[in-house]
């Protein structure tokens, strides 16, 4: 089978650039498309020497569709509306559309699973394999072991620079432990202790926060019991795991039907 | 519904008293008999005394089918030859056996199937509800994260009287790792690195032992990838919830019909 | 050498029976009195016996001076007023005086100070070893990675019945990094985080607070760096680490002479 | 005071080009030389192109003898006899020269200290500031514990391609434990643990390796004790911390005399 064919749009940011590189490293597909807004300094440079890789032929655009036209896929760290462009463009051009950009609406999300009709969507707010297969194993032990016996914390640690607290990946875990527990996070948790806090609320999940450094994201799930505790945690290195993410996701997607998929799908469980 | 009544065997041993104690702040369950073997010096004391809770009312005895005659279940942390034994008087009271005893031969199990047409057991070579629940999570983390991208390591820490490595719930633990990757762990396991070793073996489980001080028992899983890196750890503060566990198992297997059951069931995963 | 004689305070309380059990496993000393207050119902009893250990021939008593008076020592983890009375004994008698009592004020500290003209006091918030090597090791740390380049976070651990946050231990270790930096912890911590936060300040020194399941302990103080973080770590198995700290305090004031001294004294650095 | 004028030597290695970047992200250094062997393909090019800075006007040379005698300091991470002849011309022109070659015999070090007559050298096999931070801190910690109390491991990770264990860095804290316990680290050391052990050895040493993924380096030193652990740990997120490390030890050393200096000295400490 011949590798399958890529189109990175927002190709000249920062997360294009690592999209490009990641695509370069994996095997089974190359990039055949870079896209950027109308007038961007980027248009008619050579994607690969941007990236750092060299020359790869294949030049910075402006036209989504006709790059779309003959690709396989599209790998998409936009903004919302740039995004419903692009998901209607794959949706017309019946291919792969791996969606990795943030802050969408419900009305976002209603033009999505539209365009899934005909296009093969693969959306989450997280791409990282590890932190999405992580709040599976979060929901899970969630479920298995009762309120009344564990208590779940959820830690988070990032550089000095984040400027929110907790991190949107540590409310995804809290979610998924609250899922798993049958409950509502909203109103369950706990985002703030200092000085007389009272003993601990029974099925509250906590969270607390670290900044420093360098850190690109580090997070724990503890389920605390008597006399044993179980920590599920996961390490980012840097930022080119959303993008592997991204490139092991258009792989998965492939050849498969029309559809909304998110991760999970991805990761098979 | 009245309280499970549990006999304990091997009542006057360290497990025992921790069994003891453990079904004494349980909720649903009490203690209704309490056996040591024939000569014990604990026999026709008190068992509530011995195990530092006062005067119970219960006396330790040499007869075991007297007390299973009139009891719920049975919660045996004792030797293969007394356990094949226990389990045939459990069939014969149609009550519920836990059986937390380790060093099981193949005969021995073959006997213990041949009960559970009769008795309600649940069987583990580690009763701790949370490793058993790691252990399973282990097992999907290495299915959905393939050999080719992540590296699977398992660390544990005991303390510094324990005489042999790596520890059997480490092992446990490789062995969850290799049945989610679908390979086995003998000739794929990786127990020494000393010197020059060469790069690391894909799909190889690596072991790595510390020993300490008077750690009850620290184990992690690592899966290590290309910038990403999960970790699975269950920590043990002491040794009573292996008995926590064993009384979970037991109020859980209240009322079921005869079979043979895992903690896997007991956590209902 | 003959064995230290000890004098345990408020002996029959949680921690006086673990100070007892301390002495009871300690090389080098023993107990020669256990000391409870008038009216208490331990009155009379073998001390031994009260904690577990077998008869001892010490019973417990009310009457300081008598108990004082032919001993070496005391170990005293009691509250500010019957610390003050015992120190002053303590100086009559010319002993060492061992004082984990928390919540002194300024004028209980100039009590104790004029006490330790004739006795030989050993003082400290945190009796354990490990807890007061750590914040020396935090303040070093502190010193020699400067605020522009590390930033400090302070992590804690505890059960899920603890009722205040942050632990004295964590405070106790961000005064030892504030000390370090040479500011003061006031006014440079960071009690809480969440929503929107802005960039982390540079100087400040952050806490995280976790609360779950029986955890007796865990403190972290973690310095963060471009591209490296160093991380310095206590666990808490029991509290009888606060017991045996005080122990070893007390062989080790044998002998010296009257003066008061802290923990980091008795470790020697 | 003007910029500190540095010359990277290897500059167009993967080491050299991080020392490069390392001093351009620096206050107060500069570079003002770049040298590689006569014959390399980088001689006459850009060492900012190359390192991906754009053009900074330094063109790659292979004459160092020019290059030092208009600089005050030199960055050095190559070979033990390059190293050897950069000392002395580092001595001819009397500047700094920082030195993170490994591999040196006891003959290259006598050389080295005979250029420090007239150099200002610091030298180490480890140039992060955390890493030699730790293993003062282990010093201290294995001098205030007694192996009679506190037994002490050592672990580390690293990426799956490492193909020796333990990694330097380890054996670096193993022996600064040794040196805080007044003994030799060979002959205590325990480099493998498997089947059946014994009880572990009072003053041993342990080692355990993890391998996997692309970890770039973990290291824990974990002294336990009798119901208590310390930890510390040292992270790094990237190798640039060896050059970081390497541009701070230079500034320290700009304007000192001449003399031999490690990077125990450059932390104050």
């Amino acid at each position: 089978m011949r590798d399958m064919g890529l189109v990175v749009v927002g190709a000249a940011g920062r997360m294009g650039l690592e999209l490009v590189r990641a695509v370069h490293e994996a095997q089974g597909a190359r990039v055949v498309g870079a896209i950027e807004r109308e007038g961007s300094p980027a248009i008619g440079k050579d994607i690969g020497e941007l990236a750092g890789l060299g020359p790869s032929g294949v030049m910075v655009s402006d036209d989504p569709l006709a790059a779309f036209a003959s690709a396989d896929g599209v790998l998409d760290f936009t903004m919302p509306a740039a995004s419903i462009a692009f998901a209607g463009y794959a949706a017309q051009a019946r291919i792969v559309h791996v969606l990795g950009t943030t802050g969408l609406s419900a009305k976002d999300d209603a033009a999505i699973a539209a365009a899934a009709r005909h296009a093969t969507i693969v959306k989450s707010g997280n791409m990282s394999l590890g932190v999405n297969l992580l709040a599976l194993l979060v929901e899970q032990a969630a479920r298995a072991l009762s309120a009344k016996d564990f208590d779940i914390e959820v830690l988070e640690m990032h550089h000095r620079n984040k400027v929110d607290a907790p991190s949107g990946t540590a409310l995804l875990l809290g979610q998924a432990a609250a899922a798993g527990r049958g409950i509502e996070l909203a109103g369950n948790d706990v985002r703030v202790r200092d000085g007389y806090t009272g003993a601990r609320e029974t099925g509250s999940i906590g969270f607390a926060t670290l900044r420093g450094g360098s850190v690109p994201g580090d997070h724990s799930v503890i389920l605390a019991g008597n006399g044993e505790t179980i920590t599920l945690s996961h390490h980012a290195q840097d930022r080119a795991i959303f993008a592997r993410g991204a490139v092991k996701a258009a792989l998965w997607a492939r050849g498969r039907k029309p559809g909304l998929f998110s991760m999970r799908d991805v990761l098979g469980l």
